[in-house]
């Protein structure tokens, strides 16, 4: 199977998905699906998937599809709720079309989920597990944002509902669709999981120190926000800075909570944690029958810790 | 099958799906599911599957809850977007615990849906596309309420969309389940759609004649918002109104807008029209058997035209 030539498919079948007869919902939902993205998980799929011995492009494509629309969705509803006016080097939904028709968009890619998982059966129940995660994992860092106590324990906790589990659903749903022994099953889930807490990682460390155009989305929101990995990890060296603070005197207020977090040994810290879960990941895998498909989970493992954006 | 009976299986699988370990969502959702409204949708797919033989309450109740989370979600996403601080009775979610969280358990309802239909195979098929239509159908009435160009054919696709399609899927799942013959199910979603349809038109006009108290939701917000029947059927009459130019000066405009629509005879037309799509739905199921539930169907369909909130 060719990863790449069956990555194309899924684009495909994403555009497909969504060409509603209501032309909002059909402009918004390209707009963001044609700006790209690292599309890390449908990739995950196809990999798990061939991994096992998985051949069937036209089979596994429409579940590598579904995952990523249930990543889009969830990142339109983000733009909304973050005001980010950047996504992936375009405007955001939220900043073209709106908060009502944003909101629509989020909803409308959901629903398309679900279209697509239908003739899977008993996978939907994985799926939907993973996307209950997903919303779960956003409420539990909005409300530790709004309360100001986010801990390194919650942060991780966090991550890894919104971020990991669907990682790890995609993991082990390649490896499903391939019907793979159980150990190898379980050994995906774990390698998805822990490069999906690593992503996670890497994606706040990037959000704290990169800025909007190299990013391609609105940066520091997460730090504005008492939000992500600065929060986290500087609140166990005793650095930690209100999220209410932060609301009063924005600017000023990031750029010096930035200075302080950079000054400290957060990012080092963050960044020693995201390459250990990766390592971890590529031990799960090492089971594995040797294949190209597993050569290529391995080298996804770096990429997600090495990316600059 | 008695459906009261089935109607409690249904509250209490709703209350147990939304039980999530996060606080906010768990609040949030059985705020909005204990303050109750007509659950019209999952009585009808109890009746449905007991007018053509079924009997099993454990089988059907699932997807029977499923429909009312979908109706649900849609609900406290719409509170958001038409800024409605009161739902049945109640304060809105969006009112309690604002537009983020309000968004989140949105999203979590929707997403609990896939997880109760889960173990029915094919049948998501069915919701999922009646879910696309719901969405649709609310993108295609935020257009033209801001575009200004609602007419009374888009009013009807678009209640078509939005509501009659979870109607008729109601009706056609619940016949399904039942493994009825296929004249019955047609014979059912066509019951199911005029229903909808007669449902949403009644809705409407409540919303515009009557007061917040006595419906339990935020009364007016269609008109004030040229969304609904009123503009539909007014426009089509040459007293129609621009949905900007309420917005200036929203509480006057409103109710010089009501008095005008009050005077003519729009509200006439839609109940007339209301009440021919409930007896063309009674109709369609002429040749169901006859039985106790079908005599409830029956029923049901004078109660969504004969109600006062």
């Amino acid at each position: 199977m060719d990863i790449n030539q069956a990555m194309q498919a899924v684009e495909q079948l994403m555009s497909e998905a969504v060409n509603s007869r209501v032309t909002t919902l059909r402009d918004a939902s390209h707009h963001i699906l044609e700006a790209g993205g690292k599309r890390f998980r449908p990739r995950i799929v196809l990999l798990s998937y061939a991994a096992l011995g998985g051949q069937d492009v036209d089979y596994v494509a429409p579940v590598a599809a579904a995952i990523e629309l249930v990543h889009t969705a969830s990142v339109v509803h983000d733009d909304i709720n973050d005001h980010g006016v950047v996504r992936r080097g375009r405007p955001s939904v939220n900043a073209i079309w709106g908060r009502t028709f944003a909101l629509l968009t989020g909803d409308y890619l959901f629903t398309k989920v679900y279209e697509l998982m239908a003739p899977y059966q008993d996978r939907n129940a994985t799926l939907a597990e993973a996307t209950v995660a997903l919303v779960e994992g956003e409420t539990l860092q909005a409300s530790a944002a709004k309360e100001g106590n986010l801990s390194r324990e919650i942060y991780l906790e966090i991550i890894a509902l919104k971020t990991a589990a669907l990682f790890k659903a995609a993991a082990r749903l390649g490896g499903e669709l391939a019907e793979g022994q159980a150990e190898h099953l379980e050994a995906l889930a774990n390698y998805g999981y822990n490069i999906g807490l690593a992503f996670q990682i890497v994606d706040d460390i990037l959000d704290l120190i990169g800025d909007t155009e190299q990013l391609g989305k609105t940066a520091g929101l997460d730090v504005a926000q008492g939000k992500g990995v600065a929060t986290a990890y500087s609140a166990a060296n005793g650095t930690s800075h209100s999220a209410v603070a932060v609301a009063e005197d924005e600017e000023d207020l990031m750029t010096s909570i930035k200075r302080k977090v950079l000054q400290g040994d957060t990012i080092t810290k963050a960044q020693a944690q995201a390459r250990m879960l990766a390592q971890q990941a590529v031990e799960y895998i090492d089971t594995l029958p040797p294949s190209n498909a597993k050569d290529q989970l391995i080298d996804l493992a770096n990429q997600v810790i090495e990316r600059e954006y």
